[in-house]
């Protein structure tokens, strides 16, 4: 599909595994978490169950990592049918204070995209999660200065986004959104008419995950690495 | 002291005990704590262990609900020595939902304070917290139409201020900040040439509480509650 840019003016970056590396961090606290609950079910079951109390806890708690303790501690209680031990729970709660720890690790080119990018068009940061652990990860990005205005958003849907270009006073067709989650990144903006284009991750969390139908026939571009970027826009 | 508010061109409002009930929210729920804990300390231990313990997370949880229950079960293994059930432990997250789900009480005048003066004067809400328990409680207060914009702060601090005022395109001696917080609300906008008025709440947060010497021959008025704002600003 050949999609013309020539009207873009701002440029919306998703974060977590757009720019730095996010999921993988996830998982690697659900493997932990399936080992510490390893006397009471299947590796498969902790996973299942974990996810479920998660979606579940979507409404109340949202995303980022807080949210994630929180589903992770519930679930320990209801696994070992309410036999896990103080230091399991202790246990869990580390695991979600180091994920707040964690270095941000910047995806291959970050840098050399944003500075040229940042010469032509107006650049954004729109994520979701934690408003303190996103910030807390722009500023060890040593990012910052590239962008024009950082937007935590508390979900991605069509609402968010139209809140946000009507904000930045730009037209839907004026603005671009990069990043990794067709659900999250790229379809909202499609349906409200906005640009979006898509960079996978490795890893994807089974909640952003879309159907082919939902995707069929949409108007985005699907580029391998962020620096595919500089042959589209520059 | 007179104070000339004649410059004034946007009114930041706090939302939390500005606008709202919450401290009493968060009373209560440390009276809950403490009496699932009673086996173990004193209601007195209790309360300090806790608010050591709030403390000493700030900075890797923030502020908010999310960050008071995850205080909360860790407080929990500690005071316990670790011998805490898994169902006192589920009561404690039940403490933090039902934090979640309160409704919105909204303070005397608001209603009629919020709508007189947003025909003379661009209003925003300025508050600190969950990002998204924040917008909950706005929806839920009816309230939105009256904002221009809302900004979910990871802290109120002068830098946090000044950010924003930068945002909003305004010199310091335009804005006027309220609020219930003396460390929150008002110090750090007198500090950096804004002005602001302090409406006291009856319950501060210990963290909240600032000394004599901080606020001594500070330029900021005291109101006793929002209608009076009336009588100084329209």
């Amino acid at each position: 599909m050949e999609i013309n840019y020539s009207n873009i003016k701002v440029i919306g970056f998703d974060a977590d595994d757009t720019l730095w590396v996010n999921e993988t961090y996830f998982r690697e606290a659900e493997i932990e978490f399936g080992k510490l609950l390893s006397d009471y079910e299947t590796i498969n079951k902790i996973d299942q169950e974990l996810f479920k109390k998660e979606i579940s806890n979507l409404d109340i708690y949202g995303y980022g990592v807080k949210a994630f303790t929180l589903s992770m501690v519930e679930s320990a209680l209801e696994i070992s049918n309410y036999n896990v031990s103080a230091k399991t729970i202790e246990a869990i709660l580390n695991i979600g204070k180091n994920m707040l720890d964690k270095p941000v690790d910047l995806l291959d080119g970050v840098q050399e995209v944003l500075q040229t990018l940042s010469n032509k068009y107006k650049l954004i940061l729109a994520t979701k999660g934690d408003l303190l652990d996103q910030e807390r990860k722009l500023e060890k990005s040593g990012l910052t200065d590239y962008f024009h205005h950082i937007e935590v958003l508390s979900d991605k849907k069509e609402a968010n986004y139209s809140k946000l270009l009507n904000h930045l006073d730009i037209n839907p067709s004026e603005f671009l959104m990069i990043g990794n989650s067709l659900k999250s990144d790229v379809l909202p903006l499609v349906n409200i008419k906005a640009h979006a284009i898509h960079i996978p991750f490795h890893t994807t969390w089974a909640h952003e995950q879309v159907t082919k139908k939902e995707t069929n026939g949409k108007a985005y571009k699907t580029i391998k690495s962020l620096t595919d970027l500089l042959k589209i826009l520059d």
